[in-house]
């Protein structure tokens, strides 16, 4: 493999981040979240979003996401989300399992995106007769979605205004929520409680931490609290949670995480331009932060792995193939694959 | 605070360690346990522990017992454990939840240890009457105990045996394991599968390393795919596996573990011999690796603490105080220690 | 309300099965069914199915299909249904309660059934990446549907075979099994373990019960010692099982619940023979067993209404009614709905 | 067996409860618990208990512990009840499985009788370190107790006192409630929420009724919200629940219930002083109820069962046996009894 475009899981540590963790190494420090670090969480995040937030350091996005869909939802509750996203098809159950057998209902929509329509449509559905029926409880969006794709900050407040008149609790899945807010070139808050978003998922696993997310409340402080418990129940209190919240202080500190961000999108944006002008390849989503979908023929995939160039092709579709550009991508890794993809022309 | 010896959670991660994690952050590698460091860990831990073992990688003590127990019991089956045991109290349920409402069924025992009989007595207390009772299912034993004591591999395999006559599944909560082996000066094998036990909580973060435990299993490997499977439901199958898995790996190699329990251990026991000659203060339990329990006046520890002597009282015995020597307390630490308690008597 | 066809669930109790329960109510029997009643249902219901089956006295439906799935489906397992499915849509989660968690995914497929194909892309699409995904583990079919319209014992037998191919567990709501039995003019067995169904929920209360059902295990008899454990954890094991098992073995004696479903079925036929001449209101589905869904026009159905005869229509589609002919439907009944059903013609 | 005193599980159903059964048995009524004798509990029991309460109709005391418990106990909380109680030795885990891994956590005392002391300590015990615990959140006792006893109210004004005053709900198991009332000689509200207690699991099974017990919420109606859904997901949400509400209904109309419980508290009391008077028997417990707990010798227990008399003997105390007098146990029942206990000394 001359370059790899598999995942942004693949990715190693960045250097700033892994340099926090170096410095995080000195003498003894309080255990269990009481450390100097994580208590100054709140007050970094809170300055980041320009707003009063409570946050929980979590190692996994799947952690985060279900403790907070969890900490909202009974058990007799459903928590609406496209059919694509992460928590219903790629975490094996996560929520159901924290939530005590809630119930993920899932809507439609292009491009990994629900649509006020979609929402409603699911909503519908969900909602039912009693206590024969569950009770819809939350809606979770992906952002950006699982085709690469984003939500502008209006598109996130009408499906959270519609949630929040239904009387659901409202949660973003932002595994890659700095390439969003990098690709939208906007504030962290517009994406998020502006837009009437009550809990983020907050990734920088993907974007240059080793295993850190930030689980943030925005208001209803009293989730925080069931939060807490969930996240000892469920083995994430870490003895040493130093080293997991100087990552996120890092992370955020002087924009590195949207520095990194940048950097990804942009290379990105280099190859779907490229892919743009293929005689054959074609977009499959606009390319919108930093992961492109191409179709193309399943030869001219084989013979681009065979090229050296690694990527996935969506199960079940092997002309479909994902290009995922990551925090450590270089200019020549993109231009490995630029090369590759001209020889295929 | 100018020693410090509240818990080894409270510790740094050892340089060795750091410098493993240091050493992994070069390029991409698989996500989500398939790098190279962590396909690495069955057979290293299959040499350490001179038979073919199976390791689940994990961040936490909490999701190693856990996953542990609720890999080989039913949610109407009952983990026998000692009272003092921290997944009864410092676990707030985890075992109950990734066990789906197990039980845990505590024995009594002097300094921490189930013996024989106690055993036997709890055993036969969980027993009942058919589909109306628990079902005994698990032995959890505590290695070292939550006293600071040892288990002999004779006591170990004597209540396994029990266990196993009964139809139980055994396991070794390990945190503290590097401090027992240091001390009881065996092979890691003759105080686990050599005496009964079929799995293990192999704790390292406590003695070194960063956020890293290995749950082990001897034997029943269909085990290990349900504990994968919880894992994975628990948020605890991180993207960037390689990370925790070389902490793991660098711990064992060269014996690093040992030399660092060892170290421990040999503070611990100079801190017993003093406070053995100690006119007042004594030994509340036998001091066997490297947590040290002294039972003493409650003005006194209150001088020793305003000495800048860092430790905790027992929850509800304010004159019972615990101290922990970790792989990181110096001789300067442990002289400094010396000094208040000879200041005091 | 001159004549009731709201629903099955609203009917009393048939008089041979209330005689049952007068009948052994002399004495006392031991309890938790080990009385004489509850110990001949294995007897019973093997010589109804010509197989030897093991059988589980549960009060609901509900219940029993919740612990048949769950004695068969882990928590990261997934039960394929029908959309419609009675264990989706109304039983606010009781599968994924019993299941600690398990997932429900449905299949689409017209007229309430699913098919060879419908199924095999509903199995695609809950099959997925090893540990990231649930893990197809049980079909469960409605039989009657929730349409009211019949598997013929060839449509049962491919989609079991297609199951078993997977290495899915089978399982049939037989909710209304009497009436598909006694409409299809067939043996139970050919409904059931014959076409490959491992488990019956078979319904006893809608025609004729109180509140009994029989969960039937054909085979896997290991599955009904997991069912025993979730009974008597979810509060079903009745002190007093010979009530309820008395209701059983009266339900089965002598044909009477084929007697009863005929009865039902017959009403059910004579008004969908009224419907489909009837110049405005017409079948939605194949009246095939007991139930009779009308398409028809919302002022039509508040006239119907108006005149006495009650139904209820489908929820969010007020001009889709359904009429529900049970047991103890009377001629004089359903002449009361044709003659209504004619005035607004 | 010419006379039975097993259990009072083994009884018959009273005959006007029957009766009201064979009562209810004309046409159709509305399922799910919105029929007319439903709809008729929470008066009825208002009027009982002479203050407002909500009724929920259960059929099993299990199912009515476990609702109870999980509607006021999140899953990292703690449920304190005596060693002896039901909900710890013969539920196989229904409260911990309907409150998704709660812990019950038990406290000594003598005849089956938690004391203030007891309690203190237990929930001391409970009590822990943040979220490193289970939180303490309800207390639960048994009138009568596993042992016959009885509390006075004034006992169960102090526990629910301390519980109250240490933030936890209060829970009354009252499998054989009527017989504590008839017994103590007091109004139910005495027993109940005059002191302090704010559910009551309403026991009806054991003293006439068929399948039937009402838990009742004496305030906090917010709780039966919750307790409503954890019945429909458990499947004990009858179709036909006017069965079910008849019985209870019956059970308390014109004092039945304590008509019935005087009468086999009289006969137990005939037996208690017959064996006070024997030379060698001895009752282990005051015999208040309709429990008499015998002290004797197993070859005496053996020759009294060989002579016909039916009774069990406590799980691991063959020299301890349990007499049961139930509402059907007739004088020429307790005659035999007597007879044979003589013809022993």
């Amino acid at each position: 493999m001359i370059a790899n475009f598999r995942s942004d899981n693949e990715t190693p540590v960045a250097e700033p981040v892994l340099q926090a963790m170096v410095d995080a190494n000195r003498g003894t420090a309080c255990a269990y979240a009481e450390d100097a670090w994580s208590m100054r969480l709140d007050e970094a995040f809170s300055a980041l979003f320009e707003t009063d937030v409570r946050v929980l350091p979590l190692p996994t996005g799947t952690a985060a996401n279900a403790i907070a869909l969890a900490s909202v939802t009974p058990p007799w509750g459903a928590v609406l989300c496209h059919r694509n996203a992460h928590i219903y098809c790629d975490e094996s159950g996560a929520p159901e399992f924290y939530g005590h057998g809630l119930r993920l209902v899932t809507g439609d929509g292009d491009a990994g995106k629900l649509t006020p329509e979609s929402f409603a449509h699911a909503l519908h559905g969900a909602s039912g007769h009693g206590v024969h029926s569950y009770q819809a409880a939350a809606l979770s969006l992906t952002q950006c979605t699982e085709c690469g794709t984003l939500y502008e900050p209006g598109e996130i407040a009408a499906l959270c205004g519609q949630a929040s008149d239904a009387g659901l609790a409202t949660h973003l899945d932002g595994a890659r929520f700095g390439n969003a807010v990098a690709a939208l070139d906007c504030a962290p808050a517009d994406l998020t409680w502006r837009a009437g978003v009550e809990m983020l998922s907050f990734g920088a696993s993907k974007n240059g931490c080793m295993a850190a997310e930030a689980l943030v409340f925005f208001g209803h402080h009293e989730r925080y609290v069931t939060a807490e418990r969930l996240r000892k129940r469920g083995g994430h209190l870490f003895s040493k949670m130093r080293y997991l919240s100087a990552q996120l202080l890092a992370y955020i500190e002087n924009d590195l995480w949207l520095r990194l961000a940048h950097q990804a999108n942009a290379q990105a944006a280099r190859f779907a331009a490229a892919v743009e002008s293929h005689p054959e390849a074609r977009l499959e989503y606009p390319a919108q932060a930093n992961e492109v979908f191409v179709r193309w023929s399943v030869p001219a995939f084989e013979r681009l792995e065979a090229a050296g160039i690694g990527f996935l092709t969506w199960p079940g579709q092997d002309d479909l193939g994902r290009f995922v550009f990551g925090h450590s991508t270089t200019e020549e890794d993109t231009e490995q694959l630029l090369a590759a993809l001209q020889a295929l022309s």
